[in-house]
């Protein structure tokens, strides 16, 4: 890897930059990839030092031979994430977030399904899209050759095997900050909150901040471990600072790669801003990285956790992936709270059950688990633009946002449609199970803003749901 | 790697043992490791030969730079594969076991269990009793039926089907009062007390009775949810009623049917007086009934819940029937906690995951679940009988106690074999674990009381074992 450019040393000589990718014939998007996380890993390690520039696209490719495209999506992916920034002018610069440190890991879930004549209540994956064989193949090989010992009392971390392959493929698809040792398997997100919520509490934490909108359980859950949520406003970058820092709350429950329920990603800027206030308060951001895989028109953006695991906790699950019924996810801490998290993990439940860990860890190793992410992403890109379409055709004049990602959507009908409750009352008596953006606590704007689920219906479901749900707009209308 | 040490060479000058392990800065648990690779390797390949005496813990530790602890626990499980034997004086020797072979062999190294030539700690059934195939059958059969909404975000209290299979199994086998709709499918008996404590202590419950002796987690366990452990003392007969009285808290943690670790069941009367007493201060009874299933010489005493389901939380789990591995359980609570309860367990986890419950449902419907019992009863019946002839044989004047029921027993030693740390600090270097009483908080009475797991081990490992322990106890005498 190439040495660490000095101190003020803005535009190193372009040899050195070959370094970054080993010459190679794999495929332009693997080395894509590649570029990427060498120039990640260079700025977490202070190799490329804050405030370096660096080559213009068209040196870098030349240097690299790899096409122009390649090094400018590598720029892109990585000020979005907050490594690097745009300059005023032309060039590309070593940002101010990134912060070396040991590394770390995480994951998160969130909510329940129903059953009406089109349930656009978001939250579910689609539940057939389980792998029910390939589970099961594992499952039955996993008992043919697990030691007795992992039968027994379990690590309350987690299997080994499991925090292994996790930190594996958490470096690598989300550019977490993963280390074997301080990934906690937990039972999902929620499990991670709380326990957040238990070892903040203990020392003196009453107080969390979290989205507004956002999920809604959060009044609930913090109440039940004796400390409060403090909801905190949001703009269309992320949280909004000003508030944050008046608030006076030192942690805060976030989704920076995809707002739920607004669809947007945390800015670049505003990545940057969270982390300096953490650093300045001694503060904490808890990353919910409830959906990062499910990223349709570019690749996801990393998360946060990866520019400075001593302020971020990740969090994240295979409630999306999978299914959430196997209550499986992971917790990754800061160094200073780590202690703290596994004993009380160890008085919540001892660990998690053995068997599914083990099966989940056989999935990932032998790339099962890509697998089944490529599939779900193939068929929720699917649904997404079934829903787009459906929408214009049957609802024109309709704003569709938070599209780029996730599992639902942002839909704002002309106001002519509402008000917000007898829109959804007659979508209620048509069938359609739809809620607001008002009950995730969402500003109620102009427009009738509904929060759209899609993943778990066919396209054919999300076509009938949509016309279904124009029928019910319209009846407003003409009644 | 070191030399080999020329045949009859049983004392090799100190030096050479240093490279069995590289001088390194990793956590003294991989050095562990690292340290049993290297002499397993040693043995394996012929470089260590057979008849070779190893040097003491001390100097051993002494030349690598590395607590005696790790040295001694390298000997003791090398000891359990096969690779050492302890001999009869205090020395360790390579075996006659292993065979110099091809690289790569190591691979095929037996696994080890727990580690130790005969473990007695109590705590674990046996591992490799858990019905595998049976298991894997049933995996494979719910996955091939479960209908998919049991995939998705689950019901906080369980699988329904579950709580029905467990309602009936409960109310055949112990007595107890169960209806499915009270009945909450847990983590086991740990996330049980915990989920109780903290209901109990938002009710401002501060103090929570325990057995003295009993399980050592509790003080830890309630101090984590804010809360204390309250010591109680027994008698023969069960808590002595007195200092519950006294002692002022409205809830106890106890053993009914078969004391832990004493191994006595509650007397009928004193059963009577506890009921008596929770319904007066309207108090709780937690009853822990960790291994209610196992009794060998009559029926099993029925729950004390049975009796009292208002005034009594009932708690169990699979762990000492299939694996601790599963983290399974149940807890029964009054009607006045259950809502409480609930919403604690749904902050907690959101709830146990589905498919195991779905296997374990399966397993208790089709009677699988009965057989296994007949067939760990069976087995545990029978290691017990091993037990009590061995000690009776290699230590006359020993007396046996708690044996009516359950994994473990008490062996109470003559006097003159004390005291117990000597007793036990010899035991552990002749290759024997075991536990002394007071361990568990209970007092040293004239004897030398231990408590000895034995379902764990098979009925030969058991007679070696307390041969071993046997030689250590005389030892003492005739040092």
């Amino acid at each position: 890897m190439t040495q660490p450019p000095a101190p003020g040393d803005r535009e190193p000589a372009s040899p050195s930059w070959e370094l970054l990718l080993p010459a190679s014939s794999a495929p332009a998007r693997a080395r894509g990839r590649a570029l990427q996380s060498a120039l990640r890993d260079a700025v977490r390690s202070g190799r490329l030092a804050s405030g370096t520039r660096l080559p213009s696209s068209r040196d870098l490719a030349r240097d690299l031979g790899v096409s122009r495209g390649l090094v400018t999506e590598a720029y892109e992916q990585l000020t979005a994430e907050g490594y690097l920034r745009a300059g005023r002018g032309s060039g590309t610069w070593v940002g101010e977030a990134a912060r070396a440190a040991a590394p770390g890991a995480s994951d998160l879930a969130p909510r329940p399904p129903t059953g009406v004549r089109a349930d656009f209540v978001a939250g579910s994956p689609d539940l057939s899209l389980f792998p029910r064989a390939a589970w099961s193949a594992a499952q039955r090989a996993v008992l043919a050759d697990l030691p007795h010992h992992t039968l027994g009392y379990p690590d309350p971390r987690g299997l080994p095997r499991l925090r292994t392959a996790l930190a594996e493929l958490l470096t690598r698809r989300r550019g977490v900050v993963a280390d074997p040792e301080r990934i906690i398997v937990c039972s999902g997100v929620t499990q991670a909150v709380t326990l957040l919520g238990i070892v903040l509490r203990a020392r003196g934490q009453h107080d969390i901040g979290v989205e507004s909108p956002g999920s809604p359980q959060y009044e609930d859950l913090f109440a039940t471990v004796g400390s409060r949520a403090v909801r905190l406003p949001m703009d269309g970058e992320g949280l909004v600072m000003e508030a944050l820092r008046e608030s006076g709350v030192r942690t805060a429950v976030t989704t920076p790669s995809h707002h739920f329920p607004s669809g947007i990603a945390y800015s670049a800027r505003r990545r940057t801003q969270l982390l300096s206030w953490a650093r300045r308060v001694g503060g904490l951001i808890v990353e919910d990285d409830y959906d990062g895989d499910f990223r349709y028109d570019r690749a996801p953006v990393g998360a946060l956790q990866g520019l400075d695991p001593e302020h971020v906790a990740y969090t994240g699950s295979v409630s999306k992936s999978l299914a959430p019924g196997l209550r499986l996810g992971w917790l990754i801490v800061p160094d200073a709270l780590t202690d703290d998290v596994v004993a009380r993990k160890r008085y919540m439940d001892l660990g998690n059950p053995a068997l599914d860990q083990a099966v989940l860890a056989r999935f990932v190793e032998r790339g099962d688990y890509d697998r089944q992410l490529r599939r779900c992403q193939r068929a929720y890109r699917e649904r997404r633009d079934a829903l787009v379409t459906a929408l214009h055709e049957h609802l024109p004049g309709t704003e569709v946002s938070g599209i780029a990602a996730g599992l639902h959507a942002i839909a704002t009908l002309p106001a002519r449609h509402g008000p917000h409750q007898e829109l959804i009352d007659r979508c209620a008596s048509a069938g359609v199970s739809v809620r607001p953006l008002g009950h995730y606590g969402g500003a109620a704007g102009d427009g009738v803003s509904l929060v759209i689920g899609y993943a778990h219906l066919s396209p054919a479901r999300i076509t009938e749901g949509v016309r279904l749900l124009a029928h019910a707009a319209l009846r407003a209308r003409f009644p």
